[in-house]
This record gives C-alpha cells, structure tokens and sequence, in this order.
C-alpha cells in the first residue's frame, strides 16, 4: 500500500494522476492540517481544488477526521461538494453540519441534485432540512421527492427554457438577454404548444445562426423524445444511448412538459446500472463499498446463507453416492472439477446472457437464435474439457473406465450449465425478476448437483 | 420465447416497449418482406424508424437476412445507420456493401464516428475503403487510426469552434453566421491564444446573453481541464463523471488544441468499460455476444482450461488426504461445502474492490483502512457460516468433533477468501494488469486449496 511501486505505474496510470490533484500526500497534508487545528493551511490546502477534489478528500478521510473537516468548513460548504459525494459519506457530512447550512447549500442546487442529496436521507432529517428550505424550494424538492426511486422524475431539472413556436429568433434572444430566472447554464430551447406540450427542440447554434426575423418553429427540430415522468431510469438512459441524445423532454401524464433530463446526469444512471448488475451477479449490494462492517456484513451473509443452502443441497447428492466412493476413493478427488468447470462455464453463459438482456441485445426477435448459439458453444467447449480431462483422469488414476466417465459427465455438465445460463436469466426476466439478482444462484445449483450426479452415478454404474 | 407472458411484464418494461419501434412483430414483417423480395414494403416498414432503429433491425435479423437488407439498402444506407451496428453486424453490412457507398457514408460522418467505423475492419477492406475517399477526409481519417486504440484520440472530433480571445462577443456572432466550415452542432466555442493553445470556453448561451461590444475573453470559463490525446479513454471517461463536464479540449504533445471530446461520446464508453470489467470478471470477452460461435468458443474455452489447471491443483489436494477420505466417507460429503463457501465469499469481496478500483474509490490513502473493513466483515460472516455449518454437520453426521472441524475450517477459509479477494486485485493493479482479468482465477484457487487444506488436513489430525 505503500508507493514503492510507483515505478511500475504505467504511463497511462500516471496521466490521470497528473490531472487529478488529490494525491496521497495531499491527503496527508490535510490531515496534519486537522489534526493540528490550523483552519488557516486547511483553507490553503482546499482553495485550489475543485469542487469535486474536496468531496473527493472528505471520502478518503476516515470518519473521524470527515468529521473535524465538516465542523472547520461546513457553514462554508459549497452545494456542488455536497451533490458530489457518495450516499454514505453524504450522511455522515450532512449529520455533522447545521440545518440552516445544509439548506442554505440546497437552495442553491438545481432541483435534481438537490433531490439526489436529499433522497437517501433518513425521514427525520430530510423533513428538517426541508422545513429550513424558503416555501418555493420547498415545494419544488417535494414535487422531485414525491416521484418514485429511480424513475425520470428524481433526474428532472425543472429549470428550462421553453418558448412558444410563434415567436421570432429575434424575440427568444431578446428573451435570453433579458430574463433574470433563466437557468445559468443551457444548451437548447423547447417549443411548447398552448398547452405546454413540447413541439421541437432548437440548439442554441441554430438560433444564433439564423435570422431574426423568421419564426422558431421554422428551425425547430421536431423529432423530439418524450420522456414519461414515471419512466425507470435505466430506460431513460437506454433511450439517450440509443438515440444520441443530449436532452430529452419530461412530460406528466397529460403530455404537458414539466422538466428535463441532461446527459450529464445519465452519465452517472449508466454507470450506477451496470454496477448494480456486477455488484449482483456476486451477491454484493451496489452501495457495499460505501456501507459499514456490520450493515456490509449483514447484507452480504444473506448471499452466504442462500449459497449455503445450495451446497448442502448438492452434498446431499454426494452423499447417496457414500458406499460407492468409499469403494473409489479417486471419485472424491476429482469430483470437484465436474462441478467446478461447470460452475465456470455456466457463469460465462450466465454473465453474457444477463448483459445481453440489460442492452436490449438479446429479444423476443433472436432469442432462438441465441439459445441455439449458447448450446454450439457449450457442446464445443463441453467436448474439448472432457477429451482434456478424461485423458488426464486416464493418465492419473490408470483407468481409462474413469477418464470414460470423467469425460461423459464433463460433457453432461458444461451443456446443461450452458442451457441453464442462457434458460434461466432469459426465464426471470420473463416474469418480471433481475435476472442479475437470482441467476447465478440457480445456475450454481443446477450445476453442482447435476456435475455430481452425473459423475458419481455414471461411476455407481459403470465402474463399481 | 413466445409472447404469452407479456401480462406479466411491468408497466416499466412496457413503458419503454411503447417507445421503442423495433418490436418483434415489426422483425417479422421485415423478414417476410425480404423473403418476398418486396422493396417498396422495406421501404414503407424502415421508412417511419430513426436510424438508430434501422441499426438494431440489422442487429435483429440473422446473416442471410442481414445480407439481403443490406443489398436491397445499401446503395442509400444513411451513414448514421452504420456507426450505430455494433461491430459484428458492422462487419457483414460492410462487407456485402460497395466500396464506394461505404465511401461516401463514411465521408459524411463526423471524424471521430467515421475511425469507429473502421478501426475494427480487417486491414484489407480498410485499406480499400479508404483508398475510395477524398484526400481531405483520407488525411483526417488516418490521423485518428494513428493514435493508440482506445486513446482520446479515437474519440476526438476534429470539427470544433474556436477562435481568439481578442474577438469581441459580435465578431464571434458574425463568425457564426457567415462561416459554412462550421459543425452542424456544437454547444460550446473554445479560446484558444496564437500557438493554439487552449486558454478557455464560453458556452452558446453566455454569447447570446452578452453584448456584442465585450470580448469574448471576459466572459470565458477559464477552468479548463485538459486531455492528452494518448490518455485512455476509461481515464477521460474519468474525468467526464469527476468534474461534470459536457465536453473538454484534446491537446497534442506541444499542449495545441487538436479536437474536442463530447459527454455524448464518453457514455458508450463508460457502458464498454463497466461492460468489460463484468465480463472479464467471469472469463468471457466484452464481445462475446455478437462474436461467431467459433470464435466465442476459443475465447471462453482458454478461460476454462485455466479454471480446470486449478481445479486439477484443489484435487491434488484431495488426493493428499485419500486415506483419510477411505476411513470417513462424510468428508468426501462436506469437503464441497467449504470450498464453495469460501469461492463465494472471496468473489464478494473480489468484485468489491475491482470495482473500487475502477471508479477510484479505493486509493492508496484508504487502502489501509478498506483491507481492514474487508477482514472484519470477513471474520464475522466467517463465524456466522460456521456456527451454521458446523451445527448442521454435527447433526447430520452425529458427531461434535466433524461439526467442530467443519467450524473450524470455514472461519480460515472465509478470512483468507476475505483477505485475497481484496490483497489480489489491488496487487494486481500495482503490478498494472487490469483486476478485473485475472483476479478470479487466483482468488478460486486459493479458496480451494485452502479450503480443502483446512478441511482435511484438520480432519487428518482431529478426526482420524
């Protein structure tokens, strides 16, 4: 852990560490700084770091000096510091700080992050620092609160510019010069039609290249996206994707326009989707990292205790077999690899399968296609382990029955763990089940208790 | 795969259903269309679909009727339909289109999607594709090729604004409006001094809400984060999330701008990398999925011949113990248990912290504390699985010292799965090769050698 290494950094690592201003040592600069109490070299430490540096810094720190960080700069925190950390060093910042600096931070956010700041506080807290918001914010963080988790309606920043399509180019940039509640920043304009349903869309370039006089709904591009309020956000993000979007129109349930989703803040949905897909397929919660021993311990043991169960399960199989593999004792010693490879080859089928899935590769059109697909592979792959270690079981034990055995269920194996990886996540999400959540405990299953039977029946029979 | 559990599925899948055009009835249709050789219906069917539809049709279809579409529409193929294919099906579309209508597809792309569309052809049929086009676009496309795959060069765009910091806000505006050179969409101008290099950015909106008398240096964001055009792309992906940008200024060796990045560009590949590290993580390749079965089968088999090379090594270890194995069968029965236990517990932890790597949530500031975090949650599931197995053996077989050995041997296994699915990834990135790729092979072994070390060997001496 040391930085004795640092010579086998290759030069790409060293790139982005150049970029990046919060190196270790900094890190041990700042916490000298607090543990000193010299508010003066903490402030001169910080200054020149962005915004996202610092939340960066409070998440390396341990709890305590996060703590002693927060009571130095926390009546000056700015809103971006907060909107940048991580759920659970969120928490400990956010109990540590004043309500009324909490809310002052809030107020100065754009509506989503102040959602996203807001939403996995506990009840108590959240409705302190609410009641301390002025009635206007309040109402608006209420509105975002009050869509469902995950949905297009926690993602929305309502601030955006929408003008009516009989206006001139002319008019909307006299609009732009003169309108004081504006957004800061924005990169296109809604039309929206008397009822505030959006029409089309401008890029700014468009309008500043266009003469004055002519209508915006002469330039408007009206292959426009809707976005459903109550959408879950991994769609939203498949369609931005999808699509190439830079924006895209929210809209309530009578179509009337209500906010907008930038890719800036899809960027974080991808990355926080395909995690929660790797953090499942191994039994971790996606906020693990973040959790404490106990919560991380408890979410994790669950996992254990189901895997537990599928052990024994496949023990069980083991032990019908007791008389024949005290006659051949080899039997116990290569019966983990049957199980083992398939365990492998049914998580690769798994794996691709799942992801599949989650990209819209695989459909209702070319499931066929692809479950045809995975058994060719399985029953290459299957035939090539088995010629491997049918030979080496022959080689090892003198006994070409074994190696004959070893083989056939090799190949028994990886097929069925090959159906089970593409058959069972395909079949979860059918009705309606994460197929990153429960697959790999089925497949698991499926191929140990089949790997033994398999192996040790085909023994009971042939070789004893 | 038929369609009568569509009752089944939430209003979220059919959310997104209702928005996609592309479903499976419209798959059959086209079929039928092609087999009837029918272009005017073709037409009639593809002509409603944005282009990123038309591109997962391709994906949809199989290789004869992907090989009819594209004859019967590759004479008028729209370029966005190509740099949408993912690489398999952009391969066969290629090959079956002329030369010349890839040509002139590719010229009217932007630079950094026309190098996505080549980079993956084979040398030949690249070589004859650009060979068909203009010396302009030739030169511009060979510069992307020349840079390192999957740098910031692959992903830069040519094609930006910039202009002195001198020009006044009006002078800018009128650049706008009268020069022809200009992208067809940009959201951002960059500054740049006489040598060209980058001193700052203004986006569209703070140039229309300006007067036209100030310079344009006044108003520039002059925070700028700079990427060299070899940095990889999973670090400029980095940096994209770290510091919320929309888009950042690529600079050559001499530090002159040369192109820019945009976040649209950056969120494939923030999906490609959380997308590999998921499929390296269980032994296949990130494009498995569109990969021929062949090919698919090579890669994943290299993967399970390594997996088998350690599971031979875990046997070995069995066979050690066969005598004790001969005079108590149970072993042979609970012996799985242990190493299963330990290979899920070590895969936990593993996928934790490859995760914590790639998003730089573990650093060698927190590393100390986050190994520590690992094996306390590693001692109390430990114990917790322990006392469980170890109850239930004992029951099982009636017998306290087999119960206890059991015990026993999971707390070691389930600390050392801890231990290594932590210490092995974060020794591997030390080392720079990529955790993702070669942690779970190491991490297996060790918790099944130890596994069955622990658990025979204490038997061995216990129990015998």
């Amino acid at each position: 852990m040391n930085v004795s290494n640092e010579n086998n950094l290759s030069d790409n690592e060293s790139m982005l560490d150049e970029v990046l201003p919060v190196s270790p040592e900094l890190v041990d600069e700042i916490i000298h700084a607090l543990e000193e109490g010299d508010k003066e070299q903490i402030d001169f430490l910080l200054e020149p770091l962005h915004n996202a540096d610092i939340a960066d810094v409070f998440e390396q720190l341990s709890d305590h000096h996060r703590r002693i960080l927060t009571s130095v700069i926390g009546s000056e925190m700015e809103p971006e510091v907060l909107s940048e950390l991580d759920d659970s060093t969120l928490d400990d910042v956010i109990a540590e700080m004043d309500d009324q600096d909490v809310a002052r931070a809030i107020s100065q956010m754009e509506s989503d992050d102040a959602v996203h700041v807001l939403e996995d506080l506990d009840q108590e807290e959240q409705r302190k620092i609410i009641d301390a918001l002025s009635y206007e914010d309040r109402i608006a963080i209420e509105e975002g609160l009050s869509y469902p988790e995950d949905s297009a309606g926690r993602l929305l920043q309502k601030n955006l510019v929408s003008v009516p399509g009989q206006w001139s180019v002319g008019k909307v940039i006299d609009y732009f010069k003169t309108d004081k509640e504006l957004p800061n920043e924005f990169y296109e304009v809604f039309i929206v039609d008397p009822m505030h349903h959006p029409i089309g869309t401008v890029a700014l370039n468009k309008i500043i290249r266009s003469d004055r006089d002519i209508l915006i709904s002469e330039i408007m591009e009206e292959e426009l996206k809707l976005v459903p309020v109550e959408m879950d956000q991994e769609e939203v993000a498949y369609l931005f994707r999808h699509y190439d979007l830079t924006s895209m129109a929210v809209v309530d349930d009578s179509g009337r326009l209500i906010g907008m989703i930038t890719v800036d803040d899809v960027v974080d949905v991808i990355d926080e989707e395909a995690e929660e897909d790797l953090m499942l397929l191994s039994g971790i919660a996606d906020t693990d990292i973040t959790e404490s021993v106990i919560e991380a311990s408890k979410n994790r043991v669950i996992w254990l205790i189901i895997n537990l169960a599928t052990a024994i399960l496949a023990s069980m199989v083991i032990a019908l077999f007791d008389a024949t593999i005290e006659q051949m004792v080899a039997l116990a010693v290569l019966m983990p690899i049957v199980a083992s490879m398939g365990g492998n080859a049914g998580t690769q089928t798994m794996t691709v399968t799942v992801r599949a899935l989650a990209t819209r590769e695989l459909t209702t059109s070319n499931a066929k296609r692809i479950i045809f697909r995975e058994f060719s592979i399985a029953l290459l792959n299957g035939i090539i382990i088995a010629v491997l270690i049918g030979g080496l079981s022959w080689a090892w034990f003198n006994s070409s029955a074994l190696g004959g055995v070893m083989a056939v269920a090799m190949i028994i194996n990886i097929i069925m763990a090959g159906l089970a990886g593409i058959l069972i996540p395909i079949g979860l999400d059918k009705i309606n089940i994460d197929p990153a959540l429960a697959s790999s405990i089925f497949v698991t299953t499926i191929t140990d208790v089949i790997g033994f039977f398999a192996f040790l029946g085909l023994a009971a029979v042939v070789l004893i």
